[in-house]
């Protein structure tokens, strides 16, 4: 285990009392921010470096030099830069320092904004929400009479969601001048330039167009900061906007977007922790550039504080599904010339890398534009194409749900892959932490819904998907890799609303789906039998939104004790299917269900802590499952 | 009964073959089609004139002199236009000019646009889904090597939509010169003028910052209207935009935008159909324009078709939902001065009005902006205000999905009215009938749904949502006025998950909400004891999303048949709550459960109509389950 470093509280204090200018101090004080969060990413395991260094230098400007504080406002509408902006409010006291050793930990910092933490104003979500909060926080202070100015720190390829635009029009008209919207312009979204994606034109025309009082300049030179912050005061009667041009990754060389070749695809400082070796190499180049300020200034250099780095839990053999996912895809590409892909700024999470390669000319990043590319993949199947259409599911069950369901509507076939659904990882928080997909689409009509719950089954699930159905499909990925410790039988097939037993047992029977929740039933199941004599069997249900009637009245035979199992909350999820069913069916005798699932906003933590304060690890579940027997 | 008059086919041919310019031959060819979108809409007794008559002389050009059908492809992305679009299309021949007869009628033209209708090419949902439709039609029409012009028209008001502007920039990025976009400007939305609801600023300079080539010019003069349309054909690589001015209503003098006076708030004739008086008048007015510019040709006069107006039911004393909670809202906001309004451009179908006038410093009109406003809604619940947030249940509940969960995860306290709830009216056809809102939202964390069954509920369920608890609400609204054969007890109370009985009986029971269904199960209840001698219990369950589980074991005690009747999709309905509430409760004796709702795409039609075809009026109702026992 190597150490970690960090910049310790004395230190901060002792910048802020150097006799420098604002400019010099800024400096220093974002260099050492970015120290901290790359510490707590490094520690965490995983967390957004990019644009948290790009937007730190403004981030530190707006907190030394422009906030009156509580009264004005700040946030974040992107919200990953939030390792960046704790570390700035941890330097600046406004949070307890050892929170910064607590990032994507249980009960510790959340990896995307959340209002329960000091000074997190609000909670993001997909994208392209900041503005909009910010209009009706003014319209509130202007009715309460309370004056106060809100910063509001967006991406630019959020500039790509609807919302922002459909935001800056009133905002506009209204002249709501306490609001100051700073665009970290660091040219690089999740996956790749944003001018790659979808560029974003003449910015400046644009906002304008908008009535909006527009700037320009460089997000990391402070006296040009220091002069437009300045200007911004004079304008009255319009909101205003400043286009700061920044780098993703500044701060540190190799991680500099600027450090690009023209043929890398990928940047790949987007999220998650660098290795040890790169770690160190950016700390040591984070110290040096402190330190040679502090030098210039005949300070001392920085004296620093360590821990070690975390233990990770041992490796162990694990599936994973989105590779699976990537290579099942290109084999049905391969026998259908009209199969096309649409993403969503995800092509790597999702998997679609090695699609885009082989089929270039069938592949269509649509940028971070939900709604926009689920009606394009609408008017592609109007017209003859099958698309397969890829985001999170948290983002592709919800932004978009309205024109998901007048696709529905129109009788085409059109296949909705949302990854990284369920509630793990734990460690980006609830905003990524799909939970309530089934829900948002499970009455759209004709929708089929299907969990996957290992590698094998993906394959399965999108052929059937593709070409055994007429209908409109939903495949629900978990994106995590798992260790499976079940097999599905050779012979397996999917056949919609029917399950597969993965572990035989007569005193009651669970029901669940996917790579994260059926081993914890099949692990519960061992322990069941060992501590209580207790004989649980376990049923794998792909089907999230239909289940065989026929089927499940022939598997509960018998049984009164039934269990159900969501990776989703419990209304709404699979575990309605089953009660609907069994109500339909028409039970002869005592049968009693009960609903594992989630039953309040995810907490955000290390993927076991997450599993267990959900109750929805075997340990718990055997204890449950014991309990109500 | 007045007679409704229409022009025939034959009087369209004759003005086909007639021996003038195209200018003229469209400028008589749209007036007909005024003529007969009044005819249609009259018989319909409900569509949309002003954006029929404001875009017709467009669409009649485009059919008429552009399009090569059936290669080239319009459609209309709002869609409410489309009483207009039917008659231009029965004109040219291209539907069967009986259809003319069925607006809004089972197995008729629907009130909105469905692909099921011949030329027509897309179905619309809220708005803003047009050009995103058409970059996918473009995009699959490249790749299968397809030659293709597509003409998308939009509204105005449909230009708040933040899809919209998401779907522009990469339509300029890639150069899809296939794209022909008309803005039917006609400056007024749904209930009053663009530019007071949220001005638009500079469309010119905004379309040319996204790259668009922009034209603008007056939508009624054919002269301009042609040469735009041929400079449009020598532009490439780059999509285009035409902004054109146009009147709504145009065509009828006392209905054209233009006649409003400036203290006139609302404009009359958005949707709905003119009285007899007026209807009389209109039709003379357009038949006349139409006779002196066929007389200035020496041709002869129209010779028009006439058909009986259709008998309307008798009105019976009927309960208007809306205006109650007009009254209610009101009364609240009296005794809560944090209590604001916020409306996406439906002030007049929502009931806002009242609330307008009496505090129009808490009333804020977002546009047509759902997501927006719903964001707006979340910054001023966390300044500590309590918003009321206001649309269309169909939108409300999809299109800022995702907002309003997002709200959720920081526990403020927000409530959403969802007006137009469920399958009635009938006529808007399935883009309006809001019957997919419980399952979208139920999972939402902490949110409480409800929906009242009378008057006198809606003003105990507001004061429930905004009084007795801590959470966010869902308060689902019926807007047609319904017969409610029920009165609640004197002294009933809403208590959260718990309902009241409405009709006593032993031998079943069901379930239901809401003004329109509740009615038919009572009525269904008659009906199977005289017929069958059958006891039906009916239960008024306002809550949508919970059950009470004490309360629902003591009211099924000794039932074993059990029916549940939503005004929604029969999947994420209330039926699951039920169906979940028995399965955990444990059921001792055979009982069996049985659901009544929609099971299909609804369909468009008079209210009766679809009642009765999806086997939801109490006729049906009572035969279903007759057989069932």
């Amino acid at each position: 285990m190597i150490d970690l470093q960090f910049v310790p509280q004395s230190e901060f204090k002792r910048i802020k009392t150097l006799n420098v200018s604002p400019e010099v101090r800024t400096a220093l004080y974002a260099t050492c921010c970015r120290i901290n969060a790359l510490y707590a990413i490094k520690r965490a395991g995983s967390g957004h470096i990019g644009s948290s260094f790009s937007s730190l230098d403004i981030v530190s400007w707006l907190f030394l030099n422009e906030l009156r504080l509580p009264q004005d406002i700040y946030f974040s509408s992107k919200g990953h830069d939030i390792p960046g902006l704790y570390a700035v409010l941890i330097g600046m006291g406004l949070l307890e320092f050892d929170r910064l050793h607590t990032l994507r930990r249980l009960d510790g910092l959340p990896g995307h904004p959340d209002i329960s933490i000091p000074y997190i104003e609000t909670n993001t979500g997909s994208l392209g929400m900041g503005i909009s909060k910010a209009k009706g926080m003014v319209r509130a202070n202007r009715l309460l009479g309370r004056e106060s100015k809100i910063y509001v720190l967006t991406g630019d390829g959020e500039l790509q969601e609807g919302q922002f635009w459909e935001s800056l029009q009133s905002a506009g008209n209204d002249g709501l001048d306490e609001i100051t919207v700073i665009v970290d312009h660091n040219k690089i979204q999740s996956d790749t330039w944003v001018e790659k994606v979808s560029d974003l034109g003449d910015l400046q025309k644009k906002f304008a167009a908008f009535g909006w009082y527009v700037e320009r300049c460089c997000g990391h030179d402070f006296n040009t900061l220091a002069k437009v912050m300045a200007r911004l005061k004079t304008v009255t009667n319009r909101p205003k906007i400043v286009i700061a041009d920044t780098i993703k990754g500044k701060g540190v060389s190799f991680m500099e977007s600027t450090a690009m070749t023209a043929e890398q695809r990928l940047y790949r400082f987007h999220s998650g922790a660098p290795n040890d070796e790169l770690y160190t190499k950016g700390v040591e180049e984070l110290v040096e550039t402190t330190n040679m300020l502090l030098r210039s200034l005949d300070a001392e250099p920085l004296t620093l504080e360590k821990l070690p780095a975390l233990e990770r839990p041992a490796i162990k053999e694990l599936q994973k599904l989105i590779p699976a996912y990537s290579q099942a895809l290109i084999e049905q590409a391969q026998q259908n010339s009209q199969l096309v892909v649409l993403d969503a700024d995800l092509a790597l999470d999702c998997g679609l890398i090695p699609f885009e390669e082989q089929f270039p000319e069938r592949f269509f990043e649509c940028g971070i534009a939900e709604q926009d590319m689920v009606s394009q993949a609408g008017g592609m199947a109007l017209k003859g194409l099958l698309p397969v259409v890829h985001s999170f599911a948290c983002f592709l069950s919800t932004r978009p749900n309205e024109q998901i369901y007048n696709n529905a509507t129109e009788k085409t076939k059109i296949i909705y892959v949302g990854s990284l659904a369920g509630l793990l990882p734990g460690g980006p928080g609830h905003s990524h932490q799909s939970v309530r997909d089934i829900s948002a689409l499970a009455a759209v009509p004709g929708l089929q819904m299907v969990e996957p719950s290992c590698a094998r089954e993906v394959s399965l699930a999108l052929d059937y998907c593709l070409n055994h159905t007429s209908q409109s499909c939903y495949l629900r990925l978990v994106s995590i890799p798992c260790e499976i410790p079940y097999q599905l039988p050779t012979d397996y097939q999917l056949e919609w609303g029917k399950g597969v037993t993965l572990a035989e047992g007569e005193d009651a029977i669970i029901f669940g789906y996917g790579p994260v929740l059926l081993p914890q039933a099949y692990y519960a199941a061992e322990l069941l039998k060992q501590k209580y004599d207790i004989k649980l069997k376990v049923v794998n249900l792909p089907w999230l939104n239909y289940v065989d009637l026929d089927w499940l009245g022939q598997i509960v035979q018998g049984y009164q004790k039934i269990f159900t199992l969501d990776n989703h909350y419990i209304i709404s999820g699979q575990c309605d299917r089953i009660a609907s069913g069994l109500a339909e069916i028409g039970l002869l005798e005592k049968v009693q269900m009960k609903k594992f699932g989630i039953l309040e906003i995810p907490k955000c933590g290390q993927n076991s802590e997450v599993l267990r304060v959900h109750r929805l690890d075997a340990e718990s579940l055997a204890a449950d499952i014991a309990a109500a027997i």
